[in-house]
């Protein structure tokens, strides 16, 4: 990243996500991006692999930050507990910029393609979080995997909630309620 | 169908799976199918739409036994005992042909296309699942959502342990294990 552009990629995301929303993902060429954001194609390309990339770019870091703090739960945490870990891990990284998840949100909504991506992209991360609960100990290999997808539902639909909501609202917050009301609702309570 | 051909369809998805299995789904074509069917390539398409369909026929009527299981559901019965008749309406329609689920998983597994494929079949079964859920009454929207994906995670992860495991092994009893770990594993108990 050139020293002149000290935030390139911020703004070609924020380019990007404009243009999605205004006139559709697909009519969208990264030129129009670049323009928008005041530089040039090049640079647009030394920042994202193509414009599916600004949507999904963070998704690795996404999983590599939940996955983190599943791994840095104290060892006498659970497993429940390492998964909330995961989620506040997810809303501090997510969680400051209501506008970004919401207009992304609406960009995935309006196209299947994407959607479908987002979709993969939330079963791989359902199946790192099950191998990173799975090696904690303490836990079998389908076990982990029932508690690390219930985990994921509570994300999404959390997370759902919080992009529909006010930009006010707390994304820690709301992903602590959904995975709480997750945990009450199909509790096997005597 | 033609009334001397009282199974093709029945034949038609077997040596597909075979086909499948042993040669790759891409490098499948209709025509060999049918050659190994015993029947026309015509005949083929009087059942289904294409090779794909093959695998993704039964979706929609998995559908809709789920949710008429759930509607069907006392009125009395909680939303966890919904979701317990939805899971065994699906035993009841595919629990019967563990080699014919083996070989479609294995199909699946090896084709990140038709892995996508089957995930958004999941996540509208979800979506269709909570909807009915939520009509029953006596539970919000979003709470119905978090229930129809725990069902649906304890669905796939049983399912999957089900595929892999003896044939001998009854779904039914597989489902209602998982949904009652995913349950107790993530159950608020005091």
């Amino acid at each position: 990243m050139g020293r002149w552009e000290p935030d390139a990629a911020g703004r070609l995301r924020e380019a990007a996500l404009e243009l999605y929303v205004a006139q559709g993902y697909e009519q969208t060429t990264v030129a129009e991006i670049a323009e928008r954001a005041g530089v040039t194609a090049r640079t647009f390309f030394r920042h994202f692999a193509d414009k599916r990339e600004v949507l999904f770019g963070g998704s690795e870091e996404l999983q590599a930050r939940m996955t983190a703090a599943v791994e840095a739960a104290p060892p006498e945490a659970g497993p429940l507990d390492a998964v909330a870990a995961a989620l506040d891990a997810a809303a501090g990284m997510i969680g400051g910029d209501h506008q970004r998840s919401k207009r992304r949100q609406a960009v995935l909504m309006a196209n299947p393609e994407l959607r479908e991506r987002e979709l993969m992209k939330m079963a791989r991360l359902g199946d790192t979080l099950a191998t990173v609960l799975g090696r904690r100990g303490g836990i079998d290999d389908d076990d982990a995997r029932l508690v690390a997808e219930a985990g994921i539902a509570a994300f999404r639909i959390g997370f759902e909630r919080w992009v529909g909501g006010p930009r006010s609202a707390d994304l820690a917050a709301v992903l602590e309620e959904a995975w709480g009301r997750l945990r009450g609702l199909v509790g096997d309570r005597p």
